[in-house]
């Protein structure tokens, strides 16, 4: 069922990803937002459809009305388009990212990427699954072996550039390099099936950014968590995960690099 | 006649790429040298046949003899497999790189990712191709606007560390974004196809990292050069790419990054 949505909005992501480089800037932003929300209006009627008492978060839907309210009740928490500087560049790594919370803990994941045609689903203890197959976060037990994921975010002050470029510095003594790819959801499904060791982001969109996500990297065998050490808080916009091996090592490493 | 080599490089390189999981570290080093190894010898060996006379530089050759000297000849310079720590962790960003210089001038280029399966190709006067379709650099004119992208590199001295993300702290201010994907041939595809609109990396491997992508950028309307501004040199493992519109304002930024 959430397959055949999923391939409905392929469609819409795939035709806009393409035609961003045709139409002028003022055109683009308009595109993105169009794609934006023909997508969340396709995913949430479909699940209205069939969950008709479930609750809804979509990130237009929260940016038109100003904000969201996430209860214990089932919700459905959805980024139509997570990636959107990449999808304004052609840059392929843009995807669609579904997460079911229920008592605010999430409990299905679906994040797809319609570009290169990555699929990562996950249902609390059912497992992960990377295109169909299951996957696992790494194995790797070593920081200074350790692939990093993070992102440069949007904010551009001087405290938070300065905050930005500080934790890098720190962490790059640290681990063997560094990835910056521009989606947290994809980030987040990197470390599920072990392509990252490592992921931290500090002030990204909203929750929709990791509802999806999180259950994925949980089911693979990960931990997903604060970037102090703390409990994730889905609406604290602040998230790191790794593998159980790398968890003490990396928060320490988050934590001196601060 | 290219495309049947590199046809036979895919399967060497998809395999070794989703073997890498599956074996020990030590193992993984080794594999990753075999996979490097095998590859640049079905290239030169393909590439001997048919060019008796011209010179070859590789990657793996280099590593084993110590040294390479690029002379005016026409020369094959060759990286089986440019991305080694992504291959290394499962991570789509490698590629094959094969680039032709003719008076020390880059004039054939080939450069292949078998995992996402993108071909970028480009012989000088004849445009550049991304699987066989004519590419351009992004039409972007506003710095602020731009897709930056970089990488940290191998080294983790304090001062190239710190020189690093001094450089990134100077640049976050004047650019939308940054990527960090850990492919040097593939960033200056990613410019040549208008994804990225900004690279610049200091210290990577040698030439065989950029003789194929530096053809395919100008051929598709773009610029490479050294990141000082100054006309690029093939061993001096150092460039930048961007379009006509951003050079000037990439080049001042750059050097103010310093």
């Amino acid at each position: 069922m959430l397959r055949f949505e999923i391939e409905i909005d392929t469609k819409i992501i795939r035709e806009g990803f393409y035609k961003t480089k045709h139409v002028e800037h003022k055109g683009v932003v308009d595109l993105v937002t169009e794609t934006d929300k023909a997508c969340e209006d396709l995913i949430f009627n479909h699940l209205k459809e069939h969950f008709p008492s479930h609750k809804f978060i979509g990130e237009e839907t929260t940016a038109a009305s100003g904000n969201f309210e996430l209860t214990d009740e089932p919700t459905w928490i959805v980024d139509p388009l997570d990636g959107t500087t990449n999808f304004v560049h052609g840059f392929p790594f843009v995807c669609v990212s579904i997460g079911l919370t229920i008592g605010k803990k999430p409990t299905v994941g679906v994040v797809y990427n319609p570009i290169i045609d990555e699929l990562f689903t996950a249902i609390e203890g059912k497992g992960a699954f990377f295109n169909g197959k299951p996957i696992k976060v790494s194995s790797q037990s070593e920081l200074v072996k350790a692939l990093l994921a993070t992102e440069a975010g949007t904010k551009r002050d001087k405290l938070t550039v300065d905050a930005t470029t500080g934790r890098i510095n720190s962490l790059l003594f640290k681990v063997r390099s560094l990835r910056m790819c521009g989606s947290c959801a994809l980030n987040l499904c990197g470390v599920a099936c072990g392509r990252l060791d490592l992921f931290y982001e500090h002030e990204f969109g909203g929750p929709w950014d990791v509802a999806g996500g999180a259950v994925i990297v949980k089911e693979a065998g990960g931990f997903v968590f604060d970037p102090s050490g703390s409990e994730l808080d889905l609406t604290a916009r602040r998230v790191a995960a790794t593998n159980a091996h790398l968890k003490d090592a990396f928060i320490k490493a988050l934590n001196e690099s601060e």
